[in-house]
């Protein structure tokens, strides 16, 4: 089958062995998957991983021991447990240290004709969900993830740092939740698309200083730990959600002295983010680019890497 | 008078004009004093803090306005708040922006014969309460402080990163609590210093992996951080105490990745750090090294800085 597959220096189109589905594992053949700023660090030498890339996507289940997942469409949570741990047995899965994860970690990812996932972590779509809003099911489930970690209120002054992907999602998630957050970007016509489908934005450099309850960093860069800190109050609360290859010189001093709260958040719940989607909540297809073949994955991940589009997508079947 | 200037490079023993208190301010003739590692970092740059160091002390109130203070031994809080703004209105007033620092921020400090504070900030001490014990109260409210920011209790995995001032008050405090705090050091005298108090002690890098609940960081070393994430367990807490002049390179990607919660902590209850020295729970005795008049201001810091005692104090009347 045809993958693309990170050496460790570049991306190459490939073409490898069908992979087999080990014991409780299904084979999935993949229909559209798109590129998320984790992919772009992986690229930057991110995990160390190589193989192949790519964990956001939905398919079609070609094989699978249980008859209710057979020829269904599907989506796929990418932690890969092993069930018997600690960490398993106190039902925090996502955290077991012998995990792999999908494209990221021991794990070959989406960017192929066909991957396959613990039949445990398939999540079978609604018929009226369509391809390419699905395919939004893993990051938006990563912006519900905030909402079990940390209680917000609509009183709160809490702003989303950042107009990218993850960031255009979270405005979406968290308003869809009756919270009132402001999009604190930096391109205009990103902020403007956040705009138009109805959120708040201004520049983060327009933030007063000291002023939010919470700051959700998705800026993808290592700047948005300090402009994050800098726009808290006292006590506040920073979401950490970007995951980057390299780290920068970083004083926590203003951690201590305003006593700072700080959030760790990484990937979250399916079902709200599947719910949210069949509800109609979440507004996506202003939020595709490109649209391409695994052929043209140059194209593809220059458009990503450029921040011309919000979602890249890959249609491979 | 005389006291302790530093001028931005260098510590003077300078004679300056008595203080003069402002209303609702005492003037405090100062009995003891103790080096913090906030002092030590002063010296580093940290706040480009210049003028009259030092904010641990035990004094006598020479002036006040209210009856109750004159003539009595005191310790005092160091954050002194405008009274009127937002903070200060909804009881938080340590995060006052308007406030002064002493010694720290736009205030004198104590490293001196007399200070001036604002009476609210007083404690009266009990008189059984020794000069060389009181002088431990500030850096023991900082110690009570993380009790009141995170629910701790003796069954989870905590460690005291770290073996020295804040270390070591840090260790007694929790115990004090009934809490289970292992002290996790570098410097085989310091660490038998907490085990000989009764505490459990062992190297940090013996700590296994991924085995704590809770890290409480007061290494007052920017390698505090890296070592504490790496001693965490996915989803634990990481409180930081230690407050540098410096950065250094952090990659923040494993707090995401193991959503690690992260608590800046500084000031806390005298009330409670009172309480637990009057009850004989905190050993300070074993703590303290040399005891130096002003004028030996070069090796009383000497040997602060050093790290060959605990606590090195100044005895000024």
């Amino acid at each position: 089958m045809k993958a693309l597959f990170f050496t460790g220096k570049s991306l190459q189109l490939r073409d490898v062995p069908l992979p087999e589905p080990p014991p409780g594992e299904a084979l999935i053949r993949i229909r559209l998957a798109g590129i998320c700023s984790t992919d772009i660090e992986i690229m930057r030498g991110y995990m160390d991983f190589t193989g192949i890339v790519g964990h956001e996507f939905v398919g079609e289940v070609v094989e699978a021991a249980e008859p209710r997942l057979r020829g269904k469409r599907v989506v796929g949570e990418i932690n890969c447990a092993c069930g018997t741990c600690a960490a398993c047995a106190s039902g925090n899965a996502n955290h077991c240290p012998e995990r792999t994860v999908l494209g990221i970690l021991n794990r070959s990812g989406v960017f192929a004709e066909f991957t396959t996932l613990p039949e445990r972590n398939l999540h079978v779509l609604d018929e009226a969900l369509a391809d390419d809003k699905a395919v939004f099911a893993e990051p938006l489930a990563a912006c519900f993830r905030v909402t079990e970690q940390l209680e917000m209120t609509p009183e709160m002054k809490l702003y989303v740092l950042g107009d990218g992907r993850l960031a255009q999602l979270m405005v979406q998630a968290l308003s869809s939740l009756g919270l009132r957050p402001i999009m604190a970007g930096k391109h205009r016509e990103k902020m403007q698309l956040a705009e138009s489908l109805g959120h708040e934005a201004l520049p983060s450099t327009a933030v007063q200083p000291a002023s939010a309850d919470v700051v959700i960093e998705c800026t993808g860069d290592v700047s948005g730990f300090a402009d994050g800190l800098r726009m808290l109050k006292a006590q506040g609360t920073l979401i950490l959600k970007s995951t980057l290859a390299k780290g920068a010189p970083l004083n926590l001093a203003p951690v201590v002295v305003n006593e700072i709260r700080i959030i760790g958040s990484r990937c979250g719940p399916f079902e709200k983010a599947l719910s949210a989607l069949k509800a109609g909540s979440i507004k996506t297809g202003q939020l595709i680019g490109g649209i391409f073949p695994l052929d043209e994955h140059d194209r593809a991940f220059e458009e990503a890497m450029s921040g011309k589009s919000i979602k890249t997508l890959f249609r491979i079947s």
